[in-house]
């Protein structure tokens, strides 16, 4: 229903021969962006008096849609088309993340140093004083990224293998925007209770576990026991990552249009890992729980239903009624559902200047063009749309303020720390409807999110 | 008893200043010489007319033996201490391994490829064709170090947190010998059925599982366990590394004294993991069972005894005896038990030409020097003796063949042939009673142990 845009996460390489002739370049990127692709670089490879060789960057929407674009350059007279390279693939072949060796071993001396003999002075040192293990380790900066692959992305049960490659590419963003370590471990079981004991098993190596894609409900017991059986930090990023980037943004959003948080009217759409826990940090802000209103996929969710969780107990309330009918007079919808399924009609029975955060990704539940005029804030969580809400604003930098003080576990307060740095980071002078939260690449946040994380830890007294 | 050299496990840097006079200098080294010290660099800090400041390296063989250095080099006049770092213990500090991501991670469109939503793809490839896991995943080049701390080096049980940093430096041999990404995995249980279901869980990130410093004869179960019910190579490096260092050293030992190993008596002295490993090792090899005679604390291990588990029962003899006894008319001991506990009468009791592997570490079963004038060959444990046996040789050649051919499991075919590789470096005429194993730092040995390993499970056909 909805094109996507061309994007990297379908980018190719081709390289194409073509006689050296003016005009011809123009052709062929005249037949790509008749083609809808998206060109980036261009550059010569070989060029002879009768013959240039390119190879063009270009970003296509789907397999097919790349497809397309190279029969529409196959079509051209007289260009041949020598390699066309899936980028995206090519990237991620023999996987992201490498180990490295702070010391190197070249001598008899490095190995008695790093390996056997001397390594037993500092097993020993460990054995007799437990939290040396933070200093002597790599424990002290160090994250599991744990998965059982039941919930990956928004693709669904992929097991442990086919969430990998998410856990790898989760490990490197901790490496480039926290310089932490992280390693994904992905579990081939989905039994509660065998996850539950797997992590605390292999726990001892880490300085702290990030938990991700995980589903709901499980994930909630999954997090709830290990929080309580495990000494470090323990962070559901679907969760709490979510809840902190939502509760950032809404923070300034609320600023702008001039209302406060504990008098609005909150529509959440989406019951799983990411609506509960955003309801929660949001009644930790000074959210009214009777005005946070949680919808499912079959509406309000009510107190008269039967099938309710636990977690969405917590937030069942006397009314029943669609999504539609939640939406009335709402001052602000949270989207973490499915794509589409919020009407312009919606959007207009809202209260005054409603702010919409439609983060089913890659497409929201409205798209934002179509409720443009009628909103005052609109995010999503998409990068080619102002205001992307990502969880990369804050499970680095929270992680990273955690393991700096050696932190025992993550609270709500430094949750709602982290969310406060992050908002603040735009000055009120700043705000627009288009800028309500930092980009990603704001090199400011991962500092101001570890500061705060740290200093509320500090102060709760829960360091080791 | 005996006296350690002084090595780099307990290796001082000492910042000094004194006076810039002649002789000055030779006073200090001569005071560290008088304590027993071993001074390597020394390298000048700061100069004046007046004063000198340099820092000097000195290794002692203990912590008090480093007091002991520090405390004569105080007692000379005009000569101050301005520093003294344990450089063992700060090599250790913050760990030995760090990650490194392949990727940089610097807009947009890179997060869009190496992240979501274009690492979607790569994860439904893998759902879909389940070995790509090993071409764009780390799991290809990626070992998984385990232990549960029950048998730490010659320290015992010190648990997980104590282990981790032998696991690290495991790791990082992993990295600076053959390439392989491996990460230390330190599990708080000491349940053998805990651990197997916990390692079956995080299997699927890992190409292959080196287990390592878990007691026996707990290790023989937690081995075959894991080696039956997973599809990657287990590989107890305890057990067959030394196994094939022990069995490639001695094929040589045999060749310079011209012996087959069908022909000779064998005694095995410590029937633990590398014990029980060595004797099935040397029997696939072609040494008669009969001739193998496996000693533990008691003496001969004897088909009367009651006390047997199901390793040491493989052993059991008709005959019965103490280690004495055994060693009367043997061709080979291969010792890896306690320090000191064979005599120079045991050995003169040996057959003509007899060859010792004394490989308690790091003090030996015998000292070398004092049966130097009655063996053909003698090899030890250590790196300051000829002939270490030392697992360096082994482990990153088996696993980084294992690997490049996604091989299933580790055979003792494999085994046997990484023992004839690192052997078969040593060509016949050079081999003489100081060489009859390469050096760890011999580049050929990874290359040789590994193709030969590949070749093999080639040929066994029990690739993915």
């Amino acid at each position: 229903m909805v094109k996507l845009t061309p994007n990297a996460s379908y980018s190719l390489a081709i390289t194409l021969c073509y006689p050296n002739q003016p005009g011809r370049l123009a052709e062929i990127t005249s037949a790509i962006a008749q083609a809808e692709g998206s060109l980036g670089d261009i550059a010569v490879q070989e060029q002879t008096r009768h013959l240039m060789q390119r190879q063009l960057i270009v970003d296509a929407y789907s397999h097919e849609h790349g497809e397309a674009i190279l029969k529409a350059l196959r079509s051209l007279s007289e260009v041949t088309i020598l390699e066309a390279t899936d980028r995206t693939l090519e990237l991620h072949r023999g996987g992201k993340l490498h180990m490295h060796s702070r010391l190197p071993i070249n001598s008899q001396s490095d190995l008695a140093m790093a390996y056997t003999p001397g390594v037993g002075r500092i097993c020993r040192a460990i054995a007799q004083h437990p939290d040396e293990v933070f200093s002597f380790t790599i424990k002290g900066n160090t994250v599991g990224v744990v998965t059982d692959g039941s919930a990956v992305l928004g693709l669904g049960n992929l097991g442990a293998a086919g969430a990998l490659p998410v856990m790898e590419g989760k490990a490197i963003l901790f490496k480039e925007f926290a310089d932490l370590d992280a390693f994904p471990i992905c579990l081939d079981t989905q039994n509660i209770e065998d996850i539950i004991s797997t992590v605390k098993h292999i726990a001892p190596v880490f300085g702290g576990i990030n938990l991700e894609d995980i589903s709901a409900p499980r994930c909630f017991e999954i997090e709830r026991r290990l929080r309580e059986e495990l000494a470090i930090p323990v962070f559901h990023d679907d969760q709490h990552g979510t809840a902190i980037v939502v509760t950032a943004a809404l923070d300034n959003a609320l600023s702008l249009v001039k209302k406060a948080l504990a008098e609005i009217k909150i529509v959440i759409n989406g019951a799983g890992a990411a609506g509960i826990a955003i309801g929660r940090l949001l009644k930790s802000a000074g959210a009214k729980p009777d005005q946070i209103v949680l919808c499912d996929s079959q509406g309000i969710i009510t107190q008269s239903r039967t099938d309710l969780n636990p977690e969405k107990q917590e937030f069942a309330l006397p009314q029943s009624g669609s999504l539609a009918d939640a939406m009335k007079r709402a001052d602000v919808f949270i989207g973490v559902s499915l794509p589409g399924i919020v009407t312009p009609e919606m959007v207009s029975a809202m209260a005054k200047d409603p702010i919409v955060m439609a983060m089913s990704n890659p497409i929201p539940e409205i798209q934002p063009e179509l409720i443009a005029d009628q909103v005052a804030v609109c995010a999503t969580g998409r990068s080619d749309y102002s205001n992307q809400i990502n969880n990369v604003l804050a499970f680095p930098g929270v992680f990273r303020g955690a393991l700096n003080c050696r932190a025992r576990t993550i609270t709500s307060r430094m949750c709602l720390e982290a969310a406060s740095a992050i908002a603040s980071l735009i000055p009120a002078q700043e705000l627009t409807p288009n800028y309500i939260i930092p980009s990603v690449f704001d090199q400011r946040v991962v500092t101001a999110v570890a500061q705060a994380v740290e200093e509320t830890a500090r102060q709760e007294g829960i360091l080791h």
